[in-house]
């Protein structure tokens, strides 16, 4: 039998977000590897092997996925949301890349439903018109290059949304991503914090950027902070189509 | 019997890219609205009542599945891709703004998986650091804007990824934006031509920022651009996770 590894997005967190895409694959899986709290997500079956990992560990099991493929396995590689924004795609390829004995491997992504797309459809729409996503955490990347793209993102008109805003190793970084924020937008800017979104945990909380704290993002929130235009009608929070000439 | 409004996200074509919460609200409605190729794609059913209509009709369309939710029915505002990128979930926040009588409609949003999504799982990871998302559609912004956004997009280091990059009554003007794309980034800079991803006519291409031709977007075509480190490893195109210190 000939191997292969499919990169999965289990969407944000409940079931019905799931696509069939993606269930199939894990239905034909041998081997589901990925961050133990993914693969928590999967119901165990016979004949299928669970590989959980730590956190940070993305290509060490990228690698593994590789080698089980050459091996003849069909194995899965679990991300939450969608594979391609800021999760294990990009690290599948900076492995092949790196080992080119693996550059013809049989290789899917299956894309999912990624946390600012589901935060923006509980809130209402407020990535509705042209926005950025910004990984704020600076594991891989200089906090300088960061506030560049802050303000350019702000200079530019763009709605943003922020995954990785806050944790525990780095508690003051966003703190200035709110310093930064407060340089370049008007105070009643609006920003929502989408925590936990579709679990059983969700909460939603939208204030204006004066009144925004560090504290209401952890690593489980999405940021996104409207453009200059984006308002509340009702309970919704949604950005215009338009922007008048 | 309540009254209620869904705006689902049909995805990029493919029905095993339907999230089941979609299917399930399609299996409820009694009424399905929207753009007539995406009513298209809806299985007619006794009980269920199509209601395709123009493009550039959003305004109408939302008001009348508020009207009809209003009086007792069960409709499902379907959107190619995401309702929430640029599509249908602003334009019935902008109705429900406008008639405030509809304030307490009984709305959900349901996301999809929106077209550089799928078109980046298609090509690899092009999105997998910082991205923008920009409509080069003119006809709710004028083009100023877009090139605003474009010149940011690009000093900030972004990948970007178009929605609605030509069509035939603006032809020129995608001409423009790889003139302004050539001012502001390197010639070998990657980009992506994803047309009616996830559908029989799929097409992807990749060519040099250099290379590049008005002719190779069409409306049913993703434009994605890589930032300064996007590459190719094998017959995928991804941007790696990390920026050097």
């Amino acid at each position: 039998m000939t191997g292969w590894v499919a990169v999965a997005g289990l969407g944000p967190g409940d079931a019905a977000l799931i696509t069939p895409e993606v269930t199939a694959a894990l239905g034909a899986a041998s081997d589901v590897v990925g961050y133990a709290p993914y693969v928590a997500r999967i119901a165990p079956r016979p004949g299928l092997r669970l590989h959980p990992s730590d956190n940070r560990e993305e290509l060490s099991r990228a690698l593994s996925a590789l080698r089980m493929a050459a091996e003849g396995r069909r194995v899965v590689i679990v991300s939450s949301g969608d594979p391609g924004v800021f999760a294990m795609a990009a690290a599948l390829f900076e492995v092949m890349e790196a080992h080119p004995g693996h550059a013809d491997a049989d290789i899917r992504i299956l894309p999912g439903i990624t946390a600012m797309l589901a935060a923006a459809a509980r809130a209402g729409a407020p990535l509705g018109h042209d926005f950025c996503a910004i990984n704020l955490s600076d594991n891989l990347k200089p906090f300088t290059e960061v506030e560049r793209r802050l303000r350019h993102a702000a200079r530019g008109g763009f709605a943003m949304a922020f995954y990785n805003p806050r944790s525990a190793s780095r508690p003051h970084q966003f703190a200035r991503v709110l310093d930064i924020l407060r340089e370049e937008c008007e105070p009643a800017r609006l920003i929502l914090f989408a925590r936990a979104v579709c679990t059983s945990d969700e909460r939603l909380t939208t204030v204006q950027l004066a009144d925004a704290l560090p504290a209401m993002a952890d690593m489980r929130t999405v940021v996104i902070v409207g453009n200059e235009a984006t308002r509340r009608v009702g309970r919704w929070l949604y950005t215009p189509r338009s922007v008048a000439p």
